[in-house]
């Protein structure tokens, strides 16, 4: 490990379940026997944190709960398929999700266009019949990648797991905006309010989701009630969420009641200060580039366990690259740390720019001890860096170093 | 409707929960009240048949059980996403499937590899360090759309379900070929056998699911462990299922225990006298054609539900289509049973030749009643044809008249 043993420990306990962001809650902290014996093919983990009641639905095998509304993926469980499964899926509330009855007639939501030139409100039902188009696309928490920060940033301890390809069906925002007369003069940006309750007494601006994005957003962006094929479940922002391809997950705004084409950003302190790109130490303002466009990042899957030895011989090696902003076209895979690279294979179907594909490359590895490293480079010629870009909260973390695993193999 | 009262009658019927394939185990006949008030909204149907425990994990409200081996997706259930959610995907095995101790370590599965220079027997482990290769494709049973047949074909009466698009993980057959020193001399066809248990007492060749197809197959075939995502279930034939894209379902041979380059085709019933294009009153023999690569075809989803009234003004016509053995390259819709076309839009990601895409036409609709058609073509220029070709068994229907549904506008 990289890291201090402090650092090592945390980040043990974070990945057992979460016990930094738990401890404030008063819950006791886990030991480090809650990590199940065998990453790669992990049993029932009878003492984990249980999942909520709202994504009870999900396989616990597969996933680490950090929190009622921190949700990792195990990085042994993603698949090679694709698309992630939604029982799989990660999830991430920036507030307690509302009552599971506004999934019960998803048809009968209701959201507001505002910011155009005939404002009004369309129920999904309505929304179904303006247009409808999919996406497949990298659905990732800013914070993924947070554990690996050396300066503690304070947060979920995510690691690869707060990160998942899926396909989302709705109705494109133009089509929005072609049936409410086009966008009104002078607006900047898209803003997008979610449906979280703001109790009573708060000022809405510390607490409500509301984020702002440019308007080249507008291009693929969705108002979506669909995913993986079924309809959005409340753990996943139904029944109406924001989508906005290659952008990380905190602009996808979930149980959207308002979208609003906007002459300035939202001033909630989610927009203005949070997700921000500010220097370690220094809070973030609307100086500092607000989390938007995600960077190229892949990373390792199998195998990925330090734990459990591989047997020596030909060893299937293969993860998960996403090119960002615009199409994966290269992944090059390291068996020494980064000293050496090596072009690896793209699997499967290509599910667009927006999707990461998988990815193997078959090794002949003799015993001995190995630094897996996974490095992609996107259609921009942008190229997965070795070093994060420090910032206060730890986002977008795209090192391959920091990705990188360690496997033993006899 | 186009067929006479009494076959429409027995379509309701098994539409409703395949009255027709249990009448013959003393089952009641369901009445028409167990369809779920809305399809495109079905709330859970409390008198349906219940799943098998194989696959308990599906979603019952999703599905119509017409036996234990025999489960069909409801028309509105296939989603806008392109990938068939998994516990919506039908179920169709030809024997009761083996225990479902042989899911319970998949890496452990065995399957032998003969009519090759160097004959041996793989562990899935060992298949997994061979290669990895993901494609998307439509499973699709061989008898699905035989409801529509009007000479009443002995089987299921399926409608449209039985038929999915999922993602097949595994390693390429040309890898494992590879690693046997390649076919031996003189072989014509690639042939498959389950793991099905033969009971003490048949004729191994009355029962045994053992396919064979045409060596051109070997291109794209695979050796699959997972579907979407997860390990194969044994529902869907884990732990390891022969994979042939473009293939009818029945050439998939699931819990493969066998994969052998033969001179012949395999001696088994299903082989010899099953699946074959024999005219109707015809028993099948090796003297009509196998049922082995899929034609072109399409259907609408929704609207679908003749039950169920559609608000007039814009409406989203939306459905699948599949290119068979060639991609989908154009889809067209009939609002009038087929007397004018209207090219349509596919959406969503390309997921490649073999697998279906989602489309929609968003038409501006008067109050009335109406034929909804689609038919694809495909990118070697054939396109869905008006009638089906008649056979015995009722196979291979791609009929888009068949398929037609009737809506009424309000």
């Amino acid at each position: 490990m990289e890291h201090t043993t402090n650092k090592t420990r945390r980040r043990l306990l974070a990945t057992a379940g979460g016990a930094v962001a738990w401890a404030g809650l008063g819950a006791p902290a886990f030991a480090d026997s809650t990590e199940p014996k065998s990453q790669s093919n992990p049993g029932p983990v009878s003492d984990a944190r249980p999942l909520p009641d709202y994504a009870k639905w999900k396989d616990a095998d597969s996933l680490i709960v950090h929190s009622a509304n921190t949700i990792e993926t195990r990085r042994t469980a993603f698949g090679s398929s694709g698309i992630t499964p939604l029982d799989r899926l990660f999830v991430r509330n920036n507030v307690a999700p509302p009552s599971s009855d506004i999934v019960k007639d998803p048809d009968a939501w209701q959201v507001k266009i505002e910011g155009v030139k005939n404002p009004r409100t369309f129920t999904v039902a309505e929304l179904k019949n303006l247009g409808v188009e999919s996406v497949a696309m990298v659905l990732q928490c800013s914070g993924n990648g947070r554990a690996y920060f050396p300066h503690d940033p304070s947060g979920t301890q995510w690691t690869v797991g707060a990160a998942g390809c899926v396909v989302f069906t709705g109705v494109p925002v133009k089509e929005v905006l072609k049936a409410t007369g086009g966008m009104a003069d002078g607006m900047k940006y898209m803003t997008g309010t979610g449906g979280e309750e703001i109790p009573a007494g708060l000022d809405p601006n510390s607490i409500m989701v509301e984020r702002s994005v440019p308007l080249d957003a507008i291009e693929d962006a969705l108002l979506a009630w669909e995913i993986n094929g079924v309809p959005l479940p409340l753990a996943h922002g139904g029944p109406l969420r924001m989508i906005i391809p290659g952008y990380a997950g905190v602009n996808n705004v979930k149980y959207i009641k308002r979208l609003a084409f906007t002459q300035e950003q939202s001033p909630a302190n989610i927009q203005q200060n949070s997700y921000r790109m500010s220097p370690v130490g220094v809070k973030g303002t609307t100086e500092h580039d607000s989390v938007w466009g995600m960077p190229p990042k892949s990373w390792i899957n199998i195998p990925s366990d330090p734990e459990q030895p591989v047997k020596a011989g030909k060893v299937a090696i293969s993860g998960v690259a996403m090119g960002g902003m615009s199409e994966a076209e290269k992944i090059e895979v390291s068996l020494n740390g980064g000293k050496d690279w090596k072009e690896a294979e793209f699997i499967g179907p290509d599910l667009g720019k927006y999707a990461w594909r998988n990815f193997v490359l078959v090794a002949d590895l003799k015993p001995g001890e190995y630094e897996l490293a996974s490095r992609v480079t996107n259609d921009d010629g942008e190229t997965q860096p070795e070093n994060r870009v420090e910032n206060n909260r730890g986002y977008l973390n795209n090192s391959w170093r920091d990705h990188m695993v360690k496997v033993k193999v006899v």
